[in-house]
């Protein structure tokens, strides 16, 4: 299996919520999307979609427990002042923070938001890892 | 906010576990691994980093629901015959198929496997959208 995410499926449920919230940050749809099902995000290699939960809990065979379920995004950049320029902008865009921009114990600095379904973004920057002027992070 | 997803941690309950069964794939952690704590693995711009489930949802100001919260990843390849290969692959692994390899109601063909911690992983072939040889994904 190749050591790559080609999509990262949200689940939400309302897609018109959704939709607004991400392009409230700046994101902007492929044409590929299908309105009013599902909307795809060209994310530098790897897609997002958006997608109802519900449909997405059955295509992946999983019982929704209905919370959190393990798994938390994190978007990387360049500076502590730039974490706390975007959850400032998902803040205004409706996010709930769940925790304001601060130093980490790993050296870096974090905060992070929750988008309107639930899905956390830990915003970083991590002054030891490669960030790309595109914004891809490489490790080494 | 950049559209890019810097990073995907996904909270495991069993750090050995779910490094035997990555590796099983044939994924290979960074250097910049913690042993014992984290683990990173380099996935082509994007990150994917296995830490702690309780740390995790502590870290993301989450209530742990305890089971799927609404977010699947997949893995695009080049065939129907790679997807099936990578499932058994998967399997062999230790993971449970919830959906064997079959033809889609969107024009492609997928299966998907869950890890030992329960997060879904949909295998897709979709003859729609562009696969760089590097595995990076390209809608338009």
């Amino acid at each position: 299996m190749r050591q790559r995410i080609s999509l990262v499926t949200l689940g939400v449920a309302d897609l018109d919520r959704a939709r607004r919230f991400y392009l409230a940050l700046g994101w902007r749809p492929s044409p590929r999307s299908v309105e009013g099902e599902v909307l795809f995000f060209d994310a530098g290699g790897t897609v997002v979609a958006l997608w109802d939960r519900a449909k997405l809990a059955a295509d992946s065979g999983r019982r929704d427990s209905g919370g959190w379920g393990g798994i938390t995004l994190a978007s990387n950049v360049g500076s502590a002042a730039e974490v706390d320029r975007v959850l400032d902008e998902a803040a205004t865009a409706g996010a709930v923070l769940a925790r304001r921009g601060a130093a980490t114990e790993w050296g870096g600095y974090s905060g992070v938001f929750v988008d309107p379904d639930g899905h956390p973004w830990e915003v970083a920057h991590n002054p030891d890892w490669f960030l790309d002027p595109d914004g891809a992070v490489r490790l080494d």
